[in-house]
């Protein structure tokens, strides 16, 4: 398998790559590619190339563009907005939710959000998400946002698609039903899941959200806490989507 | 919420639930109860009571069984047999695996496992599914049994029900197709999974799978960690069986 690192646009000039610290170390010591070695750079917006490592240790060659019949097709948006859970966990449903091809990430904040954000994580979620993408050979890397309040991420976002707000022990149609019934044609694979915080959420939020053309769906009667209900919920929209492609 | 502990079945004499100084510090320092409050004790097997502490911190009082009308139904077996991946990232597929309702957990060592499982970590396992059952209301904890070569644990198994073995970006049906066909009736939600090691199985691995009637099947045309893979074979069997319940 051929490995790669993700580069700004503005790191490739022509037929060169110039090369951070970082990567060239990750690449000749992580790696232990040498002189000549093929791996891919690409920009996480769509673009890739081979490339090979020269003596000097911040240049790389671009040797030919990776076609696009080599790349795994790009798929339409899918896009996540969760709650903010307690602690780290956050990085979890970030490097599986980019596994599971997600394409926006909103990290939102509920009013059942007893803890707020500590510090600013964008640039450790970033990091995660574009390690993740390499290792899933991902063209795309995921687009992640700032931490908002839930009802701001909500009057901001006017998106086309299937929009499906889960919650927990709900009278409600299981996701995968409601997937059955509304992914009929290749036009409908936009999809926008909102999952929420462990206590769910509030009542105001679920009557913005439904305002909002969201459709309440449940992930069944077990008991998940709201790592897994994400990682859950994008499982069964990427599979649902593939079975159509 | 009724907060819940899972207790041996020796624990139980009578109408006395005698409580280790584990137990009695978690319901009285972390949960905070105080004398007569209420907890749930379940012995993980399936039978679960309504006790209530007392003045003496080692022992509790049963008050009442907890009638099966509030039980979640206990559903068929879903048996996970899941190669040890690097590191410490196995305790997430516990965790996940049980809030998602796994049965029985088979950590397996593939010819493909290149770090043998340092020390036995099974006990830390168990703690960890114990915790996640409790947490997510489970009545029954999962079983985890000691890592084994794969060839020797699917010598052993000899289960009736639906058999998948998962592997990667191989040309065979999805798992979720194969679910839709498959699970057709109540009699038949009986499922054990085989997730593979972050190579991919082996040759023989996989044809000793098909000489035990597993069906290869795929989880699409992500690239997912082996982590990550697990979870969403759950999510999508947890998914189907729902549907027919």
């Amino acid at each position: 398998m051929v490995q790669r690192i993700t580069i700004r646009a503005s790191q490739k000039k022509g037929d060169i790559v110039e090369l951070t610290a970082n990567q060239s170390h990750y690449l000749r010591r992580v790696l232990r590619l040498g002189v000549g070695d093929r791996f891919i750079a690409q920009d996480g917006l769509g673009a890739q190339w081979f490339a090979t490592l020269s003596e000097d240790p911040t240049v790389a060659h671009v040797v030919e563009v990776v076609a696009a019949a080599q790349q795994v097709l790009p798929t339409a948006p899918l896009r996540l907005i969760a709650a903010l859970p307690k602690g780290n966990s956050f990085d979890q449903v970030v490097r599986q939710a980019t596994e599971l091809g997600v394409s926006h990430i909103y990290p939102v904040i509920s009013d059942r959000t007893l803890l707020k954000p500590k510090g600013n994580r964008l640039e450790r979620w970033r990091r995660i998400s574009q390690e993740a993408s390499e290792q899933s050979e991902r063209i795309t890397v995921p687009e992640i946002f700032s931490p908002m309040p839930v009802n701001m991420c909500l009057q901001q976002a006017n998106w086309e698609g299937l929009r499906y707000l889960c919650a927990a022990r709900q009278n409600s149609p299981h996701l995968l039903a409601k997937l059955q019934d509304d992914l009929t044609s290749e036009n409908l694979l936009d999809v926008t899941l909102m999952v929420g915080p462990e206590g769910g959420w509030t009542a105001d939020e679920i009557t913005v959200a439904i305002q909002q053309e969201y459709k309440t769906v449940t992930l069944g009667s077990v008991i998940l806490r709201s790592v897994t209900a994400s990682i859950t919920a994008l499982s069964l929209v990427a599979a649902a989507r593939e079975l159509l492609i």
